[in-house]
């Protein structure tokens, strides 16, 4: 069970001279059993560990000692320590049976006699051991190499640098993790030793050995006199700081001093610090009086020993040693529990009238990530900055925190909103911002990232807005991490594949496709794995291509395309109509081979889709390898493995799948990730992104995230589809609500984006507002139910809602079954505006939820599309083209009868008539077309025309977007 | 001249709560004038300063003290301080006339008379203060908060933390920057005190107070005894340290001590640590000893001074801390300057036979990026992280380096290549290997981004290969720091709006068009700052849109593109060769309005061409707004400014400017940036990372960069395209030649890719190597002495060369005028094997070179190409086709005739049929076509058809390319 790796080649590193910087690993390895005695833990220091920094006095409660300390006096003290620290081991292991604590040891040249000592009390204790052995001579470059491969290390808590103290220079000090630096020597632990600081640092082990030996002297010392001679710098000024904060008076003295025997004579302990062929006559020591020798002395004099062994103090040190190194373990442990945050968050000052959210952005400095990361516990090495406020988090986050419990899982969803949007993503911010700045709770907002096109076309970012944003907005709306691009990259390698595949397929032979897919490298064929994949698919079971017959060749180079029914599209990440429709293949080197296609914006890629459901590396990219793109001539279909392509997206995709960290105004923590469609897609931000957050916060905690369009659509999909997918289970829908919407539901006039608002919007209208909160946010909040979550309606406050209006709101709201209704203020206010709401969130998130799927994926296709139709969008039945239950017999046929339903439906009205407000009934919802979105994994009615491809009006965005190149400010974002 | 701010509103202050965190900059200023005396630097710790860290003595000569200093003695002693520190800062601005060193005082509450004090003394000095002042009852957060900013700003030298001792917590220790802690008392400085390091940290003013009186005592105190009474913690351990180190013995007791009496009567000097309202009677002091008071005293007695004045310390420890504002500022300007790189450069054990390019780089570890920026002299703030081994660097470099002198500037450059290629990025990266990790100097490779289309194609990556390759490979090949991703979404973006714009025309009225360009925004219209430009470029001088006559506005909203004359075309980052040409908006939405065009892979858009030509953000943007996307129907060139999206693209390339730095194999520095096609553009990475490398380097180090192609063609437009824009003068060509090319152009039989090499290329021919080199290899150094660059020839050795072949080459090479000649092995070996190669190149470097330009650009286009025709290429003239001619003209009438030109000609041949090895000659030069490209800023003119979109073959690399989905390696990379 616990390997000690023991390098025992010495005399071949003899022979061979040790090559500078190598690693022995390879060598011998020696397997020691190591004892263990079980006990509660009474780890020496631990009083000290949890000291605020004042007095790092070492507890302890030892035998008596004589002046001439006995050996088995001596051993006992050894005994005492071995014991507790052996126990640690044992808590810490209960904590986590798989930690083992490991000491490093660099050294330059052989083992000597101390080598040895340390080596067998670590073994003894039950540390592991891996010693790093340079050689002799080897140069500070040398040293620093490896110590930086000690530091970058996890699985090494402890360092011990056995090296001449010549090689100890200030730069390998440097280099040295504190947090790894059992010496207690470095600049920093030695300034938080000399300040009394040891939360964080260590005891130097001699200092220990010292200090354990003066304080549990049979006499006690406390007042009396202590007299230092010999040593000097860092090492001695920690005894004596040590020493002296015990409560005794130091006196220092050379071994030179001629007043040497005077000064012993005097003092009520003598600590011989550097001892060398040098000792004190026993008749110089007052009766009583404590001595201790830290290192070994020539045996000249028998009775030359006091509270320490002949061979000064090197077992006790040793043993000090081994608990520093579980003392680390334990502090790294530690630190990766779960704990509130201590967030440092961003002050808001809101000014009257609020200002553009470019404005309210750049006046606020955002934390340096690699700050807010720490803040809430992600490790140095789980980060990957880009540029100085993002950053992506590695997945290793989840298996780390693997036993950590999940926090709640709050979702935003909205009413049917006004074309002019209602504010999900202001409500999901600001609660956050509540949550975490104002109740002090840990929480995350896991957002979807938007597509660059619409910010440059008519809609602007989305990175929430007014004092509820996540900043710097730019980047958020910009480039970001370069995951939309990857997608387009990915999804663009796909169409260039196939067409290619098509040309070649038609200008080649069964025999030069096969000599060309298979080529003879250096004399030998062999298939590629992907295309191993392919020939198990068509129930061809050889992996020799010389084998094959001319039928199996056939079958495997021949894709046989159709043509028309390709549905693979390319995307491109920018607003261009004229892209919707196109013809490829014009130019003479294509041989004829046009067809028609188009372009679809990027976030409509399936990839796009896939990145938000995946929930690891692989599983990505297993999704990615299923993706179909079309069908053959016999109706088979083909997917992304059989392009031979699947293994590049997942490599073009690698980076793509770690969530981007970034900071909402107040400084705390955003996922952004993914941002499919919310119609031909479940319009739901990432599974791991939530999964890695839900870690995060811990049990105590929150993740809000937030779906698409309103609460028929982004909700039911983010309860069938993603928490299918990822197996999480929501505590609580936040419905948000606005007035607005309310007195369109309520028969208000039609509202549209760029006309003025009517007058029944700005003035006060109850009736209206009531009208719209007895169907539409009645249903909404019934929708939620029909899942078994408690629903809290947020009302977004805009400045022309009156309180009648609001009150109106929240009473109703509550009588049609939320177990809360309340207002939020967080544009105008930040935080403090949604304190109440974060309040009411954590009350209801607090009591049990009951969570259910509305239905069984293995019921068929149309029932589940009518289930949705029927019990969400309140339709009295469904209708299918032609075209759409042919569809749907297909992919009954090719086994994807049982993936979830993700319907394609306006988000203006719950039923598929935009102009239909309120909660209308009596209606028949037709299914025009089927789709699928195999890679995904989710079938897509398609219930009217969905538009993949915005355009851009006639004065874009960017007529008003520049920078500044003198302070690289950006204007006209918004 | 000197500005010192110190805010004098208190009044305010008291009246108005402070709010925490709010800084006062705005309350008040007062300009005081600081005289300054004129003298050389005597900066008392100098000597210190430049200890390894072993003894931080002070030094110093101060006249005689008396027992009962009087105060002009103590006078003295501050006098001498100030001083010298005056003198400091006059030789700081001698260095750098603009530094002004910037004390920063944190507090709590108003002034006290010791924060009056120190305020006077930096007064007194010459520093200039900043103050921010807290709340008394400020936060731990709050001064956290302020502190940050502090750490963060670069004009802030030393902070002064007047805080209660309460609120100076662990945490705000910790958050103090160590190189503003002039205080001396953060843990890592208080450590290097303790250990005798000064060369970082600092002294604690106080200590350096008490060791100055001591040390120019009248009566000598080395080996005296001095007793410290009272003080406690670090900074009475500090003042200990210092006096031990002094070579005098301390003894310490306390204000209670029952023996303080006859301790005081028996030392040889008593320091006084805290002092409140105790005194020691004179009559206690013995005769000829020291008495320091460190604070001020209750006047109960006025004989009770001894060294210190009656307000103790205060103006002597003010002294030292204005100094340890100097030293701070000093350190950092020091941090600034030229100096040898300590490099750490990874150990290469290279294996035979060298094992795949991808095998190579994942067996070494890259050193962290923040550590090799640290090591190459940049700054943290200047560096944007993207993963742990990419980074962003910002052009702010420049401006901090302007005084400091470029290195030499190299460049790689090669004989016409066969169709595999003949490692010039190879023998680039090696060299720097050789450069930085062999030979010690400063050096820095500046390479191209290579697409990510072939990358998945047919050619693979671009990083260099063997020992010589840029790591980690995988993401240098892939989507690296997003920069072609911004330019994918830019070019994008102009086509979208080239389309959008015409049908918005085809489909609007001249008033409609106008009111939606110029909308009412609440009431009100006005143009956009883009819009201005373009009435100003048509001539209109008017900013009220109400003022237009209907002319103008025909003249302004009309476009009026010509669909013929559309250059602009769309691009993506893959080999789409379907793309080529297509047809672009069929759907119904685009109204009929279907026009050809086409995609080009995204290296070949104008945008990268401008970026590689930028020399700053602004003359970005502005080439960005100069791109010419097509012709009005009245043959007026449109712009991309008058299209309205110039500032949007300058946002969207805003990082792509900041060259990406990534190291080599052997951890030496490497700038990625930038890879226009090397036909149809000029080939060459960017005038921005050369000429922050250059700096970087600084005057005794080298920049390594490489041209695309042949040196024909690479070379001749690095010289008269790349160096006339940036203004940066080459010292040496090194010329790339391989046995293998030379042999073909010595009339060996074809290479192709694919195809095994015949005999002649595996077997000793030494009639066909000196073929070539009496041809192709003459005619290229030939040209590059045209420029008047001295050249290095570098023989990339093959493991099928022959030694008498490699000697050959060298041979001739140096008859036909190389400077030198030489094999390099950096493929096999590293840097190890292109160290000759390296002293070679230093050597030529050390030559005075004799730059020119080929030819000026005033001459008429058709003077420019026949120059470059005949003179490179050895052609007897050029003859332009009917298109190519009348182009030409369009571009003279159109204010283009002085741009420099880029051919666009094959870079197989000298001349223009890629079948002619060797020197050929007798031919002449066929003009195609000539185009433009306004933004990048010069002709080109198209000698043969150049693809530029790539296709894929029938099995490209992606099938050997996969992730293992655990590992998370990457697999078929090469």
């Amino acid at each position: 069970m616990k390997l000690a790796l023991i390098r025992s080649a010495y005399s071949s590193l003899r022979a061979h001279p040790v090559r500078p910087g190598s690693r022995f690993t390879g060598f011998s390895r020696r397997c020691l059993p190591i004892g263990i005695t079980s006990s509660r833990l009474s780890l020496r220091a631990a009083s000290a560990t949890s000291s605020t920094g004042t007095n790092p006095k070492l507890t302890g409660n030892f035998g008596v000692q004589s002046q001439k300390g006995d050996e088995s006096d001596y051993d006992n003290h050894v005994r005492k320590v071995v014991q507790c620290t052996r126990e640690a081991i044992v808590t810490l292991q209960k904590r986590n049976p798989a930690i083992q604590p490991l000491l490093a040891i660099l050294q330059a040249g052989e083992d000597d006699s101390t080598l040895e000592i340390n080596k067998k009390m670590a073994v003894k204790i039950g540390l592991n051991i891996t010693q790093i052995c340079l050689a002799k001579e080897c140069s500070e470059d040398d040293i620093v190499e490896e110590l930086l491969k000690l530091n970058d290390d996890p699985k090494v808590h402890g360092i011990y640098l056995h090296l001449p103290p010549g090689s100890i220079t200030s730069r390998v000090l440097n280099t040295l993790k504190p947090e790894k630096d059992i010496e207690g020597i470095s600049d920093l632990n030695m300034g938080r030793l000399i300040r009394g600081d040891l939360s964080k640092g260590f005891v130097p082990p001699l200092a220990s050995a010292v200090l354990d030996l003066l304080e549990n002297h049979d006499a006690p010392l406390e007042g009396k006199t202590v007299l230092l001679v010999g040593g000097e710098g860092p090492l001695q000024l920690a005894v004596q700081c040590l020493i002296e904060r015990s409560g005794m008076v130091t006196l220092k003295s050379h071994w030179s001093s001629k007043t040497l025997q005077a000064q012993v004579m005097q003092a009520d302990a003598v600590v011989l610090l550097d001892v060398g062929n040098m000792y004190v006559p026993p008749t110089w020591i007052r009766p009583g009086a404590a001595i201790i020798y830290s290192k070994p002395v020539l045996e000249k004099d028998e009775s030359a020993f006091g509270l320490s062994s002949k061979s000064g103090l090197e077992s006790l040190t040793a043993a000090y040693r081994t608990q520093n190194v579980v003392r680390s373990c334990s502090r790294w442990l530690k630190g990766q529990e779960y704990r509130p945050w201590h967030l440092r968050s961003l002050k808001l000052q809101p000014l009257t009238p609020v200002p553009s959210d470019l404005e309210i952005s750049r006046a606020q400095i955002p934390k340096p990530v690699d700050q807010l990361a720490e803040e809430i516990g992600l490790l140095p090495e789980e980060l990957e900055a880009y540029g100085r406020s993002k950053a992506k988090v590695r997945l290793s986050v989840l298996e780390r925190l693997q036993s950590q419990p999940n926090g709640k899982y709050i979702l935003v969803a909205g009413i049917t909103p006004t074309p002019l949007g209602e504010g999900k993503s202001t409500v999901t911010v600001g609660l956050v911002q509540a949550l975490s700045a104002h109740l002090k709770l840990n929480s995350f907002a896991c957002l979807r990232q938007p597509s660059q096109g619409p910010t440059f076309g008519v809609k602007g970012g989305a990175a929430g807005g007014g004092y509820a944003q996540v900043i710097p907005m730019e980047e958020f709306n910009l480039h970001l991490t370069g995951d939309i691009h990857a997608i387009t990259a990915a999804n663009n390698l796909v169409a260039a594949a196939i067409d290619a595949r098509m040309l070649h397929e038609a200008t080649q032979s069964d025999k030069a496709l096969f000599n060309r897919l298979v080529p003879s490298v250096n004399g030998v064929r062999k298939f590629s794995p992907i295309q191993i994949s392919r020939l198990q698919r068509l129930g061809i079971r050889k992996t020799d291509p010389a084998s094959l017959t001319p039928e199996e060749i056939n079958a495997f180079v021949r894709l046989d395309l159709d043509p028309s029914k390709i549905t693979w599209q390319r995307v491109v990440d920018t607003n261009d109509r004229f892209l919707r429709k196109i013809t490829v293949g014009q130019a003479s080197s294509e041989k004829g081979q046009i067809r028609e296609t188009g372009f679809d914006i990027a976030v409509a890629s399936e990839i796009m889709a896939i990145l938000a459901l995946a929930d690891s590396l692989e599983d990505m990219k297993n999704r990615l390898a299923r993706m179909v793109v079309g069908t053959s001539r016999s109706g088979q279909p083909i997917t992304a493995e059989d392009l031979g392509v699947s293994g590049a997206l997942a490599v073009l995709m690698k980076d793509a799948i770690k969530p981007t960290l970034m900071q909402t105004l107040e400084g705390t923590p955003v996922f952004v990730h993914a941002g499919p469609f919310a119609n031909i897609a479940h319009g739901n931000s990432s599974v791991l992104a939530d999964k890695l957050a839900l870690k995060l916060v811990g049990q105590d905690g929150f993740v809000v995230t937030e779906a698409g369009f309103g609460a028929d659509i982004g909700m039911e999909k983010f309860f069938n589809i993603k928490c299918r997918a990822s197996g999480l289970r929501p505590s609580v829908v936040v419905l948000v609500a606005t007035v607005r919407a309310l007195k369109m539901h309520g028969g208000g006039p039609n509202v549209s984006a760029g006309a003025p608002l009517p007058r029944e919007y700005t003035d006060e209208n109850l009736s209206l507002v009531a009208g719209g909160c007895r169907s539409n946010l009645k249903k909404q909040i019934q929708i939620a139910h029909l899942f078994g979550v408690p629903v809290v309606v947020a009302v977004n406050v805009f400045k022309t809602d009156t309180q009648a209006e609001i009150d109106l709101v929240c009473q109703i709201a509550k009588e049609c079954g939320a177990s809360d209704a309340l207002p939020c203020n967080h544009w105008a206010q930040g935080g403090r505006g949604s304190s109440e709401l974060a309040q009411a969130v954590k009350e209801a998130a607090s009591k049990p939820s009951d969570f259910q799927f509305l239905y069984n994926t293995e019921m068929p296709i149309v029932e589940k599309i009518r289930t949705i139709a029927q019990r969400v969008y309140g339709a009295d039945d469904i209708e299918l083209s032609p075209e759409a239950k042919s569809k749907t017999d297909y992919y009954h046929q090719q086994g994807y009868g049982s993936l979830p339903i993700c319907m394609a439906k306006t988000h203006l009205s719950l039923s598929h008539m935009p102009d239909k407000k309120g909660a209308p009934t009596g209606f028949v919802l037709p299914i025009r077309d089927v789709r699928a979105s195999i890679g995904a994994g989710f079938i897509y009615p398609l219930v009217g025309t969905m538009s993949t491809m915005p355009g851009l009006p006639t004065r874009p965005c960017f007529y008003d977007i520049d920078l500044d190149p003198v302070t690289e400010e950006i204007t006209g974002l918004f």
